[in-house]
């Protein structure tokens, strides 16, 4: 008798499928090929030399503990570094708040694992970060849309989705992903109002928020909850569960997130964690705390945003010259991402075989909708090309687009 | 309104609850504490100057790959190098059928996400490893209990749980977590005879393998059911998943494991993990290649083997001296535990608070039976603490029996 696989499966195991981005990844790794699909830091800007003098240093003097196991929690000075960054301007986060995670995605997974049972509405962002769809499909999550437009997501519009009781609004406030997007300042201070109101967590996913090329820094959802009296008890910052990584700023290999929540929130989420991965790799926290407390990701922080800067603008730029006047896309103000509407009529997946044909790949805006939509809509990454492949890339994309 | 956060929890949150072992590893970091509990490897092992040596020279060589995103599966050259290790007498380990974990606790986790139903039933060894079972309570399982002798499982006494359809058997064949026992090799054939007869895939997780202190190493499941016709394809395992990992052999603090299965279970865990937690650290992939490929992991064994005998040979000397008559303790042949029975009407929880008062700490033998019992069992590390640190402990638990 042999095993017949397919009748083992769970039920989530067979609703979950493929990333269409990680998938894309695999078909784009030919030499002349421009993938504006992904979602890759530039690699030019990571701190090599820094990591290489780090992890000396670590092996050098604690290295018996960063080769050990290690707590659920996280590396405990790296905790306390991040707790006393993010603390301020009447927020105060304590180590019980800090979480550290295996990369953001492993923050959203647990979230899944925590709050989800099948069926459970979550409140997301229309369109929204994909891989948060694919991390809460594995849990039978299903979703609820709030329309965005240029300010972000209109919290005025959420009325009858919050009187549906999701389990909790999930919201990339700054330079959204796929849409570039950043969320107004009145509109936060609404949005905290509204789900206080009615008694809704905010997951708040914060990978970009340092990414910034203009403009003055807003504060985040967790701040605003914070410095209220929203907080569900005492020094905890109430209603926000708030994500952010390493891997923008500092390098993505290294795996290493984290999360701040309400303390007791921390507590089930390391109890999930336990079971998942026992603790997120030591010598990556060890490292990340070494640069951290060091100043080097801050020191750093300069450059990217400087080349993410020029290759946004480079992007612009070759839209404005190689896109037809009736598409229309969006100016970020930071992060990685420019959001692209099509002109009327066309369907992005279709389009896709013949960019590829031409040596570029973009992501169909199709995949960041969860419940359909988005045919005219595409998602084109700046971090990881150089300006010159960027316009190489928009002009190939260009002429794909007037052969449609 | 507040958040009521007890509300929000999903069911399976609300079934998880704290690892044991982990909770008393907090209790236990007094300077004099001698911890019995742990199942830490001995740090006097890791090779820091290796680990140091290989991190500068692929920071130098291929700093910007080490640092960048990479593929769920894992870095191709160790996933290679594992396939092409594994593979011999008679079973082929192609690419395909190896994926990298973040660590071996991450695919107890994942099998459960892609094979666990609510209710589903798992056939486990009684007792069997803890973590394991809080993997899998995380997805709601139910266990059926396969009991143990000195031999292992008895698959001869499976028949009615088989006939039960559990989804899979859980097996650590070597070493066993908890009780050191090592699975007989007349009842390795009969087990895969058996489970292929059903039809029921056997999850082998083999941590400790090759921890061996003594007698000859004996062929995994794997190789049995390679090695044969029961292969549900070609060149696939047939019903065997294994799991393994580098924790033991070189160090848990880089969070590496891996697992070898059919090409399409290990297509839908890749699924699973990318959900997850996108990839394991691409730095912490590249450092175990290195020492793998540079034969720095085999070289470092012969050492680890000799401590790890030297201090289960003082668990052993010291339970006779210090341990009364009537309570029984297994020998085993290699890994890091020793289960101990104690005299009849003695109760391991009990024990534990005063064992603690004096400075010694294990854990009870009824954390690792799913459905109850074990209340007179404990299990004892011997990798962790120096030859004199067992004996003094041992020597202190023998007193705290004796007071009971």
């Amino acid at each position: 008798m042999t095993i017949h696989w397919d009748e083992r499966y769970a039920r989530r195991a067979r609703l979950m499928t493929g990333s269409a981005i990680r998938e894309l990844l695999k078909l784009t790794e030919q030499p002349d090929f421009i993938s504006l699909a992904g979602g890759l830091p530039a690699p030019e800007s990571f701190p090599i030399a820094e990591v290489a003098t780090a992890a000396q240093a670590i092996l050098r003097e604690r290295g018996t503990q960063a080769l050990q196991y290690g707590a659920t929690e996280g590396y405990r000075p790296l905790r306390e570094l991040i707790a006393r960054r993010m603390s301020g301007g009447g927020l105060t986060v304590a180590v019980e708040n800090v979480l550290i995670t295996s990369g953001s995605q492993q923050a959203l997974d647990l979230l899944g694992k925590v709050f989800l049972d099948a069926g459970d509405r979550v409140l997301v962002e229309s369109p929204t970060y994909l891989a948060a769809l694919q991390a809460w499909n594995g849990y039978e999550a299903t979703y609820l849309e709030a329309p965005m437009d240029g300010a972000g997501l209109d919290p005025d519009a959420l009325g009858s989705h919050l009187r549906r009781v999701p389990k909790f609004i999930y919201c990339v406030p700054n330079f959204q992903n796929p849409t570039g997007v950043t969320l107004a300042l009145d509109r936060r201070h609404r949005l905290v109002q509204l789900a206080a109101a009615h008694g809704v967590p905010i997951v708040e996913d914060d990978p970009y928020g340092a990414l910034r090329f203009e403009g003055d820094p807003l504060p985040s959802l967790l701040a605003l909850v914070g410095a209220s009296d929203n907080g569900a008890s005492g020094r905890d910052a109430g209603g926000v569960i708030h994500l952010s990584t390493f891997s923008k700023t500092l390098a993505p290999g290294l795996r290493v997130g984290w999360v701040v929540a309400p303390a007791e929130v921390i507590a089930r989420l390391a109890l999930a964690k336990q079971g998942t991965d026992l603790h997120t790799g030591t010598l990556d926290q060890c490292i990340v705390h070494e640069l951290l407390a060091g100043g080097q990701i801050e020191a750093g922080l300069g450059a990217i945003v400087a080349r993410y800067r020029e290759r946004r603008d480079a992007m612009l730029a070759a839209l404005t010259e190689h896109f037809p006047a009736t598409a229309r896309w969006t100016h970020p103000d930071g992060g990685m991402f420019v959001w692209v509407t099509l002109p009327p009529g066309a369907d992005a997946v279709e389009l896709l075989p013949a960019a590829i044909e031409q040596g570029v790949a973009f992501v169909p805006g199709a995949a960041f909708y969860p419940n359909g939509g988005g045919e005219r809509t595409l998602r084109l990454n700046f971090s990881n090309a150089s300006p010159e492949r960027i316009t190489e890339g928009i002009a190939r994309l260009g002429a794909v687009l007037r052969e449609y």
